[in-house]
């Protein structure tokens, strides 16, 4: 074994920081084992570096990130600061002054991943980000290096804990989604401000990550369709129990079934309690993986956390580490494949389309022109009273047993469709008399 | 790109081969793309040469493995032969003439890893081997390289498909275990002679291997316990079914609670439904591993057939081709911890024993004190009619409602307690007059 140690810098020293800093420390010896070398922590950069960090030597700590990743004699960077900037600043300084980089930042892959991995190429140096996704869950590693002989074809993940745990409350209690929302930011789940879980802004980082790696095609940030979880009720898991489904908040990355594009895309959508990802409760992440050759893949752990986050960090920093003894690197960025990347529009799902309708003869007749107008095959429809949402479901006898002049609820289930033509279809319904409301459009996956 | 192709020689083209032969032509540009050079596949050696084989140029088709893996122009050796020789001569053969290994042998690494790692270390060669555990589920590199920098405290897998479809057919129709069996043969989930799969030798394999990865200590075949799961009744399903459990076969590697040692084993076992493990179906396959810093993890997916064991070969020859290319080599064998491996005595579980007693005063008191007697403690009893099996159970009014001199069956869920002393305990209740006989034993995991 090499007796000189392997230098690393740490940027950042907050719940995940403290934990890489804490690991090296306590489990040196397991480290510089598995490495093949010593592995030493040469530098903590923060931003207040006068505050006491248990079991950190204050002589490392520094308020001056860029003279560390300038020292010269880092061989590794480990940036779990987050954000944008100073983040891509310092990873690429780091890379020009003869450093690798590992780093947990999901925002910064997904925004400006290609020209990160151009830099490190350019510098011939590693950057690898296992814990930017699905906390602690080896994916980008199996995506990247055990699927390499195969084809993938679709991703589907809930990669994002805080929603996962809203949802399974909604469902697990009946609860509304303010009353999920507040548990969540009690307990920790949630920050203060949820916009970027909610609003599914982290989830499409990640699905923009994984999809760039699934179908070796650049996918920017902007590429994602994004839509957020605030819209889902009660009376949405009413409709999904019935439907034998859950909701979750997935984020979807696709493969067009004549394989000349993908799309990637974060929503809520209902899945059937027999897919796998049904069964993921509370703040867990699980990713489902379909190719050709493997077939059906899931991946499920905890998503984030200091600890879980810092082992992905770690084990990326071992095989940084051991590329650096063997003089290589690990794989680069693979885009060879360069595919278009389709908008939502063309994405083909199924729908779950809630109506509050006329209750007169006649309505569904018209709902039913307008899905064929549109070239959107009905599956079911179903008739529920107003005030029955929690009830079982009644087969339609049209207008049959309603009041005259009064309202009921028209669930319709379609086949698969573009969404393009279910948008087409639902503007089409707005603008009916008898249509009251389009009270929910649900898309229907993983069937 | 390198235009000059690395050479693959292929060894067997049974259901696995001639899975990875067609990959490798109709994926030939992929593969390509992501070594950063063509693969080609240079020649494939079979036991029957003139049996035309679709796909593949007869003129690369040998009966000689010898003389194909000492050609010298081979890069990479593919064994999907199986079984322990010719196979093994043939890697270390093909590690003197320059070649790197790419196995699904699990028998053989069981057996055997040491001594093959140690001869590829000496030729500065590649030996990767994800297919021999789980098929296709990503597996041995998350252990070995996304959580090298953690510490696995414990692997609990269902990684035998065929016994895992009869299991999970038994839960779900009431079935018994040959009938189960003759379905599972039906349907070519079983072979012929199933014995490596129910009598666990299968499983017995794959934990040696999993168990050596995660706790970097040499595991050899024989330190494993294995039980089979022949004499997994339809009353036990009943019995798991009252636990809120089902019964699944696990391999299970644990390190001892201090640290010090590890073990492994294989046997049916309850785990409740809560589980993630519970829910794996059919001929599917799942590890759950557990380590420090990452916390709960799970890889779920195909255990087994031709195209999920390939998508793993084909990830491990783009990793091989590629480290080939950079001039390194992979992770070899980590046995630097050394740990001992405890006898099955030593192991620390809950305890599920059916026994079949004298309907009489006092035999409730007689067999508590043998398991006091043992210093195994008792979390709960209770009595079931003999004919009662799948009813509710009743909580135990000793002797009361039971027809003096009749039989009732009494069922005893312990608290923890090591195997040796549970052996102890079972002895000495077959010696006692009321105790008729003792129905089952079941270990109680994943709590």
């Amino acid at each position: 074994m090499r007796t000189r140690p392997l230098k690393v810098a740490l940027l950042g020293c907050g719940v995940v920081g403290s934990e890489v800093a804490r690991i090296m420390t306590t489990h040196a010896d397991d480290l510089a084992a598995r490495v093949g070398a010593p592995v030493e922590l040469a530098g903590v950069a923060v931003r207040r570096p006068d505050r006491v960090r248990q079991g950190i030597d204050p002589a490392l700590v520094t308020a001056d990130a860029t003279a560390l990743v300038k020292r010269g004699d880092i061989d590794v960077v480990v940036e779990v600061i987050g954000g944008i900037e100073p983040a891509r600043t310092l990873i690429t300084t780091a890379f020009e002054h003869g450093a690798s980089v590992v780093s947990a930042n999901k925002a910064l892959l997904a925004q400006d991943g290609a020209a990160l991995h151009a830099a490190a190429e350019e510098h011939g140096e590693d950057l690898y980000y296992e814990a930017a996704v699905a906390g602690a869950i080896p994916l980008i590693r199996p995506l990247r290096e055990s699927l390499a002989g195969d084809k993938v074809n679709r991703v589907l993940g809930i990669v994002n804990g805080t929603t996962n745990f809203i949802l399974d409350k909604m469902d697990s209690t009946g609860a509304g989604y303010q009353e999920a929302l507040d548990e969540a930011t009690a307990l920790g789940y949630a920050e203060a401000d949820p916009t970027a879980d909610v609003e599914g802004f982290d989830a499409a980082a990640k699905a923009a990550i994984l999809a760039g790696i699934a179908f070796h095609t650049r996918v920017r940030l902007d590429d994602v369709y994004r839509e957020g979880m605030t819209e889902v009720t009660a009376a949405d898991f009413a409709s999904a129990t019935r439907m034998g489904c859950t909701i979750k908040l997935l984020a979807i990355c696709e493969r067009a079934e004549d394989g000349g594009s993908v799309t990637a895309r974060v929503h809520p959508a209902m899945i059937p309690l027999s897919h796998p990802l049904a069964s993921v409760h509370g703040a867990y992440n699980a990713v489902f993986v379909e190719s050709d050759a493997a077939g059906q893949l899931m991946f499920y752990g905890p998503g984030a956390g200091g600890a879980p986050t810092a082992s992905a960090v770690l084990g990326d920093l071992v095989a940084v580490c051991r590329n650096r003894l063997n003089g290589a690197t690990g794989p680069g960025e693979s885009a060879y494949a360069a595919l278009p990347v389709s908008p939502m529009g063309d994405v083909v799902t199924r729908y779950h389309i809630s109506l509050d309708v006329a209750d007169k003869p006649g309505v569904l007749a018209q709902v039913a022109t307008v899905f064929a107008e549109h070239g959107v095959s009905i599956d079911t429809v179903r008739q529920q009273g107003r005030n029955q949402s929690g009830g079982d479901a009644v087969a339609i006898e049209q207008g049959g047993g309603r009041r005259e002049g009064g309202e009921a609820s028209l669930v319709v289930v379609t086949h698969r469709a573009s969404d393009a033509s279910l948008s087409g279809t639902v503007e089409a319904l707005r603008k009916l008399d008898t249509v009251r409301g389009v009270a929910s459009i649900m898309r229907v996956e993983g069937e």
